[in-house]
């Protein structure tokens, strides 16, 4: 979508057709910087850092990761290894496994010298599809809000989202954001309750800048205001994106987002997930039970960074010297507050038939 | 409660018996400094700029105000300025407008001569009735810990608070915090988990650090986290504060609250109020109709103070130039969701009736 006015991914090929250049999403939304990735570390440690985060990015930079480790080394050993480094690098979005999993089987039956060729056509092709992915996303999702849409005579419709899934998140597009950047360019008005999401304010810090840039309007909030907003019907419609999405529908996605859901439920308001197929794991079902979620460095918590006045970044302790702190990343929403699940192939009911519907081959 | 190893209360009068001292909340957890109120303007400006604030405390600060301006004018004209200023101070605390009918009560048939020193004793008194009424808060909802207590064997007790209803929002004790000190000096183990909330942040900046300085084991949490603890059973209990409840019970207290009351409901995690009696609307039945919610200033949300790894005191912008920004201050929670109101007179339930049969005066 539109930085400044120019179209951008968020991950591509470099000039010189082997290095890959990212948009280093710690440092926004107060610089807009790009960085170079040249070695399998490089990627693991952009996902490790969050320098790209969202599930289907991590998935094309892993892709990538591998590629750019068989650019070093197309043998056996090296793929393992580049497997397992990146592996570990985010517990939670199975993008990651999945993409890896794309990688090993198009790369282990080739001979070493046809690997590294194939590890960038096959990484490109998972950019590309991304990008397809969000737009069938988009498409769907555009149905909805222009129901709503007319349902309120055009008056601006009101989307609650949380975290970012938006292009920043994917390739391009978003997953949450998809329905919403097709609405605005068709000249459908808009206005985006955005939750500051803490920690790491990725609403806040990713979500509005991304919306700024291309011109949509919208509001940031802290997390605790999404209920007031439903009681006082301000909300027409929520959307959030996820990480991870049992067969049976729960979604994992951003902390935060069940406390969302339920006001949704509890005020009659439509809570969707903007859901891309690989995001789905069919081997869960219970998601609350089933799917660990991961601690993160309690500094997230604990540390705000920001600019002072006179612009420095400058990052600045917010809690009390000597308070434990605890940093869960993830929780999960089940299927039973979800109202829809918008795929690149229609718009599924939060359960295990209706995604079957959708995608009858897993059955 | 104690400050480094001293009891302290919120407010008090200095030692030349006339001015009032009060510690700058503003400054909390980084700065404990104990500031000095002369004049009428004085308090309406440390409650405005919410140097104190909690619903209780700005009763107890907004009588010793009305005792300020009598100091230095005892007349009717001054009176009704006081009245008038320090009435459109913060608009959703109802003990603000209990305490100056109080005073109002008691000065406006007094001689002149007589008003400053009745509004001295007044103040004082108001400031040992919340000290009391903490304390009987504290006692029932003991009781409410030790159940807990002795159904986990032993085990400590896990209770999630939201924003800060400790002895910081009141003279001493606290509502929320009451029954939680008592326990702490009972010898009953408990740990209470603390939502920062968000704006202003509040548990993390105040309750994480009075529960600190009185050695109550704690953790501070995104107010994200508190669905995702209560999913997996890592809460036993909830108290949280109130702002204003209505005569049937519906509680309105710092945004956010709704959400974690619908998480507890979801749950079945049990959710208390610690409500002091001056907090009751008697005349409001609909709390999410009738309740008019505070929006403050934006730079709340947009912009976070903290320390440096230096030690300076800075001030960061957190969101995108250009963004708007929205700054709810509280909702609603519908007594639906509350398992029961901890009055200075006992556990009642979330309704009319139940309210009625502790206070039947009020038939």
């Amino acid at each position: 979508m539109l930085v400044d006015g120019v179209a951008h991914r968020t991950i591509w090929l470099s000039g010189d057709g082997e290095s890959v250049e990212i948009i280093d999403q710690t440092r926004l939304p107060h610089v807009f910087e790009i960085i170079r990735l040249d070695t399998v570390d490089d990627a693991a440690k952009a996902i490790r850092t969050m320098q790209v985060r969202g599930a289907p990015l991590i998935g094309a930079a892993a892709a990538y990761g591998v590629a750019l480790a068989m650019r070093a080394d197309p043998g056996d050993n090296a793929l393992d290894e580049a497997m397992t480094s990146l592996i570990v690098t985010r517990p939670t979005a199975v993008n990651l496994r999945w993409a890896l999993d794309e990688m090993r089987k198009i790369l282990q039956p080739l001979p070493a010298g046809e690997r590294c060729g194939a590890a960038y056509r096959r990484a490109a092709e998972i950019c590309d599809e991304d990008v397809g992915i969000n737009d069938g996303i988009g498409g769907h999702g555009l149905e909805l809000i222009c129901a709503a849409s007319e349902a309120k005579r055009g008056e601006p419709v009101n989307i609650l989202t949380h975290c970012n899934a938006g292009w920043l998140a994917t390739v391009d597009w978003g997953t949450a954001t998809a329905p919403i950047y097709r609405a605005h360019d068709a000249g459908i008005p808009v206005h985006i309750w955005v939750g500051e999401t803490r920690p790491r304010n990725q609403g806040a810090s990713l979500t509005a800048w991304e919306l700024g840039h291309h011109g949509v309007p919208h509001t940031v909030i802290a997390d605790n205001v999404g209920g007031h907003l439903m009681q006082h019907g301000k909300v027409d419609l929520c959307i959030t994106g996820t990480d991870r999405t049992t067969a049976a529908g729960d979604v994992c996605n951003k902390i935060g987002t069940y406390l969302k859901a339920l006001a949704a439920h509890d005020n009659g308001v439509p809570f969707y997930i903007g859901l891309p197929s690989p995001t789905i794991d069919w081997t869960l079902s219970d998601g609350v039970a089933e799917i660990p979620i991961e601690e993160r460095d309690a500094a997230e918590v604990s540390e705000m960074t920001g600019r002072t006045a006179d612009g420095r970044i400058e990052t600045v302790a917010i809690t009390p010297q000597g308070s434990a702190v605890a940093n869960f990343a993830f929780d999960v929403t089940p299927a039973r507050l979800i109202t829809g699940l918008i795929t690149e192939r229609g718009i599924a009911t939060a359960s295990r038939e209706g995604l079957l519907d959708l995608f009858p081959e897993r059955r």
